[in-house]
């Protein structure tokens, strides 16, 4: 582990804050938060939608939250004399915390709200919404970061993802990046965020009946058998080391999508060996760095790790990274129009081949 | 039907274009497209995404489309004596003809291509995309038409609908708008789009699986109670008449969401009565402002028409118009971040009811 100590602290609205700190810092659990913070907005709900079978959830407060402030009053920078931020410390290396406007929560006692009417059933918004500080950099991005900082963040995320996965209730843990306000992310600072899915997400859930589904036609793992072909294909493939190999899907939706995966089946991240932990970084930061250089200005993207479920179905989980843009051109953005966002229905006009060639050359 | 002429000609790289006047003029097929066009570009595949089983097309072509002309060079427009448009004529209704950058096509001859790794089969994308101006109007909008245009463009999408329904291959006829650049839109001059897909889209797919289970189940139609259950209700209506409602989802996932449904049960547009074409028109356009006085500006929106699939679960199709926007206030939009975009679960800011009662109050 590169954190050599973890100290956990309650800020002033109950919500829990963890250093992982790089260096010995028990010190940082010494400042608390200063602030006078609002109680907790009620929670979300889920409201099922029977026309598709998927469960939406409603989270009224989240329009309120704080949106594109100036970088002397940004919430995760640490705390100075003149701004007390999210963060009481002066200073820290990673650190993790539950999301203010959460869309899901464990803290906050839901209404009671059983229907809507006979065909929408409600359900009380549980699980949790964590925020990931990467740096106390404001300025610097994830691409920026050291490979042992990198391995810090993957230290924390594992720690999180056990964590959460033992939340009564808790059905997945996703953590992910949005970078770029072209994603809309609403805080500059470079962050990524963790939600704890009470239901099991619709993608997730494709992806366990199509796996499923190989297993019992063909007997074996179908992540295996996809990684194992683009390997062997390589056309698709942008970088790759002893542990890990970072493709361009064969049907990729987005105009730049890579996926990076380990060699070896785990479920989660937690389940990574130190090896492959160390072994994440160099190739992760290789690939975000040509991201970057693919129209020579910072590359709006989501960075989404697929993990196992935590009950039924884990077994078919295997862990990989999801990282794509929408940026199609260097001034042209994908847009979810009429055919992805009412039907589905993906329609990429950069050829995946050439998509890796591009990311391979530079 | 207001259509009172349909004129059919040809562009002059073989592309279909189709006149509906409402009055005669069938002097609008005396006007020959003079350019030259290129040759039509190459035709897009579609690939098989083993991981999540769905079929993503894929169009290199699409990347130089047209991208935001200025208006004097408009394609949508009649053409000029200065100008040579999509449309010879030099003026029109309605009209409709085949996109000159198609996802998928009828008339190109694939190149043969049979799979790229053993998980991932290819197939032609055959089908067919076609565009339809609403108005030579270039500075109008839908929702400025008058019911009676309304009317003509719902026959001309009955007429698109049932013909290109016998296209061989083809699995559902898609009629849908995408209005304003925050959607993505590349043309200004109001106009919807219609693709005819060569698969069943992966939301009709759930749409269909959610209803035969349910069918099952009760014996009963899933859209049929689902409406009724929403008038019943109420407290979701936007607006009504004798034959459509107008009624925010109980589980939307966008924050302005509105379906237009008619009382009675029919699988597509063609199926649509003389008086409930005539009763749609009012109340869409009503909607419509409704959407356009919210944030004092025209707003984005996505316009979709689901139609029963034209082959295996056509009896369980409903026909629906499903209208959303991303903007969630006057300032913000709603982006599909790594929760939607990644893991396909939505957080929806803004509650239902609230967002019918906004739009009743209007």
């Amino acid at each position: 582990m590169t954190f050599r100590s973890r100290t956990a602290i309650r800020l002033s609205d109950g919500r829990e804050l963890i250093y992982f700190n790089e260096e010995e810092h028990t010190d940082r659990g010494g400042y608390p938060d200063t602030r006078h913070l609002p109680t907790p907005p009620p929670a979300s709900q889920l409201r099922y939608d029977p026309l598709v079978d998927e469960w939406v959830a409603v989270a009224a407060h989240r329009q309120t939250r704080t949106f594109l402030p100036p970088s002397d009053a940004c919430p995760l920078c640490p705390s100075t004399p003149s701004f007390a931020s999210e963060i009481p410390a002066p200073g820290y290396d990673v650190v993790v915390f539950e999301n203010q406007f959460p869309s899901f929560s464990d803290r906050i006692k839901p209404d009671e709200v059983t229907s809507l009417t006979d065909m929408v059933p409600v359900r009380p918004g549980i699980g949790r919404c964590e925020v990931v500080c990467f740096t106390s950099d404001h300025n610097s991005s994830f691409g920026s970061l050291s490979p042992c900082r990198v391995r810090t963040v993957v230290d924390a995320l594992a720690d999180r993802t056990a964590e959460m996965s033992r939340i009564t209730g808790v059905a997945q843990v996703f953590p992910f990046e949005n970078r770029g306000v072209e994603i809309g992310v609403t805080l500059h600072h470079p962050h990524g965020q963790i939600y704890a899915y009470p239901t099991v997400p619709p993608r997730t859930q494709q992806m366990l009946r199509a796996s499923a589904a190989y297993l019992a036609r063909t007997g074996r793992d179908l992540y295996t058998d996809t990684l194992a072909a683009e390997r062997a294909a390589a056309v698709r493939v942008v970088a790759s080391n002893e542990h890990w190999t970072a493709y361009v899907p064969a049907a990729a939706r987005w105009p730049y999508e890579v996926q990076l995966a380990p060699h070896r089946k785990v479920p989660d991240i937690p389940a990574l060996s130190d090896q492959e932990r160390d072994a994440f970084g160099p190739l992760y930061l290789d690939v975000l760095r040509r991201f970057d250089a693919l129209f020579g200005k910072p590359m709006p993207y989501i960075s989404a790790w697929h993990q196992a479920v935590v009950g039924e179905g884990r077994e078919l989980g295997y862990l990989h990274l999801q990282l794509f843009s929408i940026r199609r051109a260097a001034d042209k953005l994908k847009y979810l129009a009429g055919s992805e966002s009412a039907m589905g229905a993906f329609v990429n006009d950069v050829v995946p081949e050439n998509a890796a060639e591009t990311l391979r050359a530079l």
